[in-house]
């Protein structure tokens, strides 16, 4: 296509976004308008990509970071020839899969956006399964606004795509000057964006936005950069929100909503046209076999690690010897850390199949992130990190969920059986964090063998899965054999005279163990339920409990909220007649200490469950 | 002090380094040592701060980003005379303030650190504090590791520094080449991290860390850095981890471990010395009253603005309108904004009192670390975005908590009730995430006057304080003069002949109403509680709907995990009789639709509502 047709397309996107827009009623037409040409000359003379047959490996990656500049997307794929003109205007309408902010809904779009700053460490996964895994020649091309820059998360990434020569990486900046409520930092100062990028070792251009020919120049140049040992490229691009419409042109508080007269924008845009533009379907360059890491099949049937009963073995160990295992019989397990590989475990993955582990350094968000983009290429990702610092990527995991994006994460040092390390290194709101994404599963393993079982099931489920593991060594409860479906539990202890059920999980087991047995001693026999799936939760076996003992009493190690007792008491709310309940949680805020202190101190020792289930059946209220 | 002196004084906080960890079996004395030079000059010549007096407003600010390193805090203390040697060496032990990583137990620490990235981002808030509203000449010097710079968080704060020109701030990088796990990206290349700071209009200086002379004119040179406009400084400084003990110095593998013999690294260290530094008392140079931002009172008693009843008005506007009161009554009231202030309404307050208004831009995790950053000088920040994006900042809300650090935090844009933007904007886990936080307090309004109410109640609570606003607008249900205790509710249905109760909280609240008058048409009656306390909840009022009525629907616009439904379960979880449950949540994975059909579609929406009633009262089983 020559340069006046590119900038006719271009003059098309901003047409059908304005139209979209209208017709919604709503939606982000002026951050589309801005980035016209840019997405004019990427379809049309660079990507690389089978609208036809999105599962295509060799298909460029396209992520609109500024998702909610949905409307040029929206164009693009009909100037594609993907939608047509109805569906254009069903835009943000109940059912229609042109969502206010791109969803995976739609088989062009990899990755949810709208959460900003979340693109470009996307992007990064993405990069890293083409260079390191796929070993395919597709590019991928984020497209971000200018605003989103201060997310650190952007810098995470930046960072990464540097020290992992990610060539095959082209971020897009729309550098339009405006963000929601008003000027960005840097206004149209591209060299502000320039020399950042630059100093993180990425190779920048910095173009005029609305010049189709010197973008198609920048772009030739992003892709031609890919040398060895490989430099990411910027494209940082001058343009103006609303550009082409007079009324909203470069003006603050036109963010966000329709143009005001959208007939006269039409018009003063030239009309509609229906230019369809002809997209390169990529060459399918499989790499030759023996360069591509292999994804099907492993060396053998899956032999998980095997620990005898009696013995001791801390379940962040079971983790990462599993894992390892897991990767032996299935070619596309893949393995990241946040430099903490060797408390997590996760280093016995990274010494068995070393080129199936990404080290993500201190950067939690961009460990998920480069999860996300690597399942959505097919591989099966395990994120580890401590369960505490899972927190800092809260939002990644919440938008892996709107992605429908399968992950499997694994926090360790979970709760204040860390001990000495003190509150900061403790995960005590994991499993409320976990438990509230959409579609996930929330898995808590007490012992070694029942953590392998689980490790292996993960890779099956789908959406967000969630491992916690501990730190201290713990006794080996189960055979290797065991069984430990999702959703299911184990009775640990049990007679026909169980005065009272005691819910546990992970640390936890062992105690209420150690307090049943000291109350059997008293006369009161007790009911032990190891609850090892948090979410799924098992409703028949607490329905059970309920009927034969009458009161449930949970212990976790965690604070009260979200946890295991919300879990119990959940399976209860659907109108059917519910035990008397009584929690055992962490509820004080812990300092330092050895972590049987710990677990005393907050109330969730074997002592304290046997004094609270004396309490429970003489009907004496706990809190 | 002279240098040799200072030499003698690094030795002697890495020999109370080594000697603290060996007393506690645990803690991370070879990342004390990289760092004692670094230390020791800061301590005796350059912290201007009355360890006597750490209330002091013109004492300088030190943060340990690297908490971690507390033993080499803890050694300074000592040095400092502020802890004597018994309490040195109680470090890590139950009861000790001398925690594993450095909490505000201990009167000189003003956050606790721990969770690597925030030291910067904290630091940023106290420097704002200094240079916009203390107008004191303190300094604040954050002392960060090198790992730690790959965290996303501390570009934000890179920045942030940057653009707001705080000649008060020095970061001082301690580059020991050695994360936990191995290496860092960048190893002893001090440039790699100057040419990235400089690229942010940081001033940098690079030194040997290890050179006393070299360190104290790196110092020197920062703090006259600070010139108009104000450029902050990075020191970035080559050091050894383990530094003086031949067994450890820059060897992978000796992370967080005591030494392998104390005994012999004391005596190669020169051994034990008692060497006490004179520190500097802060010279009190209060700014003239003209030029200091007006702490104490406003411009008179507080004026919340009222709303009449059966208006309509969104309580996103409510919280922008009693903010801005809120700040006239109070001269200690701050608000930050992550670049969306004219979506959370905190634009109200920014005109009003645009001297205490901080923009954070798109930069969650730094508009979080400013409050925490603010807050310890006695000001009282407010901190919105939407709802859904504070997810981004989940790490520094669980560390607020551990630093006791006093925090209001508003998400608007709450649930599915936004309409067309679909998932990525709604916020559907923030209950959960703000309920599991330790000591915290989550408010939901549902009108106008309660938001006004409760804006100006939690002024005054302790902790971190969350409250949740909506979108639209909605019928103002209560008068102005109503008061809104926290932990409480209010009926706003109720008979004599109730059957069931419906418990809902904000945009639900409304639904509830409208279900129940068509319920009460259909001879069904049943009480409506409008839970606008989450945290803490009205146990009384939630025990007396269950004695009357038998049965509690909770209904909420968020997942069903975590939130209100778990809120009122926990309420019964102490054993008492429990009433019989059922909850309506967002079980679904919303697209774009309007506000209403997304309510119907999530079931939660009056009709939904009063067909889930009948079931319960029907006792069908609601699931």
């Amino acid at each position: 296509m020559r340069y006046e047709e590119l900038a006719e397309l271009a003059q098309q996107l901003r047409v059908d976004a304005v139209r979209a827009a209208d017709a919604a009623g709503s939606g982000h037409p002026t951050s589309s308008m801005s980035a016209a040409e840019l997405a004019a000359v990427l379809l049309a003379r660079h990507l690389r990509y089978d609208f036809g047959d999105p599962g295509n490996p060799a298909n460029d990656r396209l992520v609109l970071s500024k998702g909610h500049a949905s409307p040029l997307l929206y164009a693009l794929y009909k100037a594609a020839g993907a939608v047509d003109d109805e569906e254009l205007l069903s835009f943000r309408r109940l059912g229609s899969r042109l969502e206010g902010h791109p969803t995976p809904r739609l088989p062009w779009v990899d990755v949810a956006t709208g959460s900003l700053g979340q693109g470009l460490p996307v992007g990064v996964g993405m990069a890293l399964a083409g260079k390191c895994l796929d070993r395919l020649p597709y590019r991928v091309w984020v497209l971000s606004g200018d605003s989103e820059m201060a997310e650190g998360s952007v810098w995470e990434a930046v960072e990464h795509a540097s020290y992992e020569h990610l060539g095959n990486l082209t971020l897009i900046v729309d550098v339009n000057r405006l963000g929601q409520r008003g000027p960005t930092r840097h206004g149209h100062d591209l060299d502000a964006y320039g020399k950042r990028l630059r100093a993180f070792g990425w190779h920048t251009i910095e173009v005029d936005g609305h010049d189709v020919e010197a973008v198609d120049k920048a772009f030739t140049e992003a892709t031609a950069a890919d040398g060895e040992p490989g430099r990411p490229t910027a494209v940082i691009a001058a343009t103006y929100k609303g550009r082409g419409v007079a009324a909203v042109e470069d003006q603050e508080g036109k963010h966000g909503k329709p143009l005001p007269d959208a007939k006269a924008a039409v018009a003063e845009l030239g009309g509609q046209r229906s230019i369809r533009a002809e997209v390169r379907i990529p060459e399918v360059r499989m790499p030759p076999p023996a360069t591509q890491v292999p994804r099907s099949g492993g060396s053998g049937p899956l032999e998980l690690p095997r620990y005898d009963t009696g013995s001791e073995e801390a379940t962040r160990t079971a983790y990462g010897q599993a894992l390892a295992a897991l990767g032996s019989a299935r070619g596309d397990v893949v393995a990241l850390d946040g430099e903490v590989s060797d408390s997590t475990r996760a280093e016995y993955f990274k010494k068995a199949h070393p080129e199936r582990f990404f080290e993500c350094y201190i950067a939690e968000q961009q460990l998920i992130a480069a999860a996300v983009g690597l399942q959505t290429r097919g591989w099966v990702p395990y994120a580890s990190s401590f369960a505490a610092f899972l927190t800092r990527a809260y939002d990644f995991v919440r938008m892996a969920s709107v992605s429908r994006a399968g992950i499997n994460v694994v926090g360790s040092h979970a709760g204040v059986a860390i001990g000495q390390d003190g509150p900061s290194q403790m995960g005590l709101e994991d499993l409320a964090m976990f438990r509230a994404v959409h579609g996930s599963t929330v898995l808590y393993p007490c012992d070694a063998n029942q953590t392998a079982r689980l490790v292996a099931a993960m890779a099956g489920l789908g959406g967000v899965r969630y491992l916690r593991t501990t730190r201290a060594a713990a006794p080996v409860l189960y055979g290797p054999d065991e069984e430990f479906p999702v959703g299911g539990s184990r009775v640990l202890r049990r007679s026909d005279h169980d005065k009272a059920t005691v819910v546990a999980a992970g640390t936890t087991v062992h105690e209420a163990l150690r307090a049943a047995d000291a109350l059997a001693d008293d006369g009161i026999p007790v009911r032990v339920i190891d609850l090892y799936s948090v979410k799924p939760v098992d409703v028949e076996a607490l329905n059970d409990a309920a009927g034969a003992t009458g009161c449930l009493l949970t212990v976790e190690d965690h604070h009260p909220e979200g946890g295991l007792g919300d879990a119990v008491a959940d399976a209860f709310a659907d109108g059917r007649p519910v035990p008397r309940l009584a929690r055992l949680a962490v509820r004080n805020m812990p300092a330092s200490a050895t972590p049987e202190e710990q677990l005393h101190a907050s109330g969730i020792d074997a002592e304290s469950i046997a004094a609270a289930v004396k309490l429970l059946v003489e009907r004496v209220v706990v809190r």
